[in-house]
């Protein structure tokens, strides 16, 4: 398994009138997340999309359970529980110190330029096998 | 059953550097869905917030089959297919023309303003119960 | 002069916790009003864009007096009142109604696929001239 | 003079298609450079929102000099430039490494939950007083 965390402190931008957060943001988050556990095991998203490749979600899900504020600083915990083949899967937790607020997933697979189904790169799949525990 | 249809055209601010419109902006058309099907049976949102009544998302998911582009005209498609008890459930669809682009459903609570839950207001079951087909 | 008009409906995800329109999505409104003028005399944007040319934000501003609200209807009006030599300068009025709620102003360049800095496509002129009253 | 720098990293979803961050997110940047401004004087923002006590934007622009991509890390740096009386005015730049992006000022004032114009709060500007410099 692959278990990373980042923090999010919530923007006012991201709050609506109901006084918390608007639920669309948390998917933001999830990405920061994956951006942020691409870095750590050594490919970053950017140099993934410099050589013409892309990560687009397939699907995306939340579950609320107790909403985050405005300035709330926020974990957000990223698991890949299976080693990726043609697709690469994430399980998300967001958390206000102890308590968690939401729970998400989301399925991602890669496509050239050309929007065509690819594998994932091949250093990719190798750092993945280094970072896992 | 309810189904209604409402239209949307992508704002070039919903894009996202792959060209596409970012996913998290399917989950803000659902809820522009939401909004239009209560206008349309007759008890608009708004009145509902008037009340100190809310219709928080306690969760979504979205799938994504072909990407939505800048200035695409789409048809957000709502159903509800089961009558609300204490929960609502709705399930979307995203169409340019023919096409369908996305999916995604969601489930809804009511709370009041001390976020607390609570059954649907009468007058909105009945509207429900009128407008079904 | 050049002066168009599209609806705008607030969205509930556009609503922060002072429960008013969050600022910024003011200009997310002032560029519908950009891609409806152009429509509107004959050259969409997007028609624009496919001949690789670009008309970025070079510099904007919104002067807010009252606050917009979830829900409500709004014009968006959009004033060309110099014919665009190197720039093109907009002003913007957000009204509700017969209330003036949020004053703007925006000026672009055109620029290629290669960021340069280009003269406006000769059609784009052409059609203001015709529009022009 | 007050000058405090923030730190944000571009996300996805900021970008637009045309490659770069989307204008109006500056304006975010701007707000959270705010946010810490505040915090580093010693009266957060969230604190003064508990008194009841509301900084609405008055009005806002921003002169775009370079774009900002996806993954940049940023310095926001804020500057107020004169003790605020009734209204409080910020300026902001936006630059990436040495190099200046964009520049940006704001202008705000306090309200009451009633939306009352009021002085800003006396602690705030005896806190301004002596992070003055």
């Amino acid at each position: 398994m692959i278990h990373t965390t980042n923090k999010v402190r919530v923007r006012y931008a991201e709050t609506d009138r109901m006084g918390v957060v608007y639920h669309s943001n948390y998917l933001i988050w999830f990405e920061t997340a994956r951006i942020q556990m691409l870095d750590q095991i050594g490919l970053p998203y950017r140099e993934i999309e410099k050589r013409g490749l892309f990560l687009p979600v397939l699907n995306i899900s939340a579950e609320y359970k107790s909403p985050a504020r405005f300035d709330d600083c926020l974990d957000i915990h990223l698991y890949m529980k299976a080693k990726p083949r043609a697709r690469i899967h994430f399980e998300y937790e967001v958390c206000r110190d102890a308590e968690l607020l939401a729970t998400g997933n989301s399925t991602h697979g890669f496509i050239d330029s050309a929007s065509k189904c690819v594998r994932p790169p091949e250093d990719l799949t190798n750092l993945i096998e280094l970072a896992w525990s």
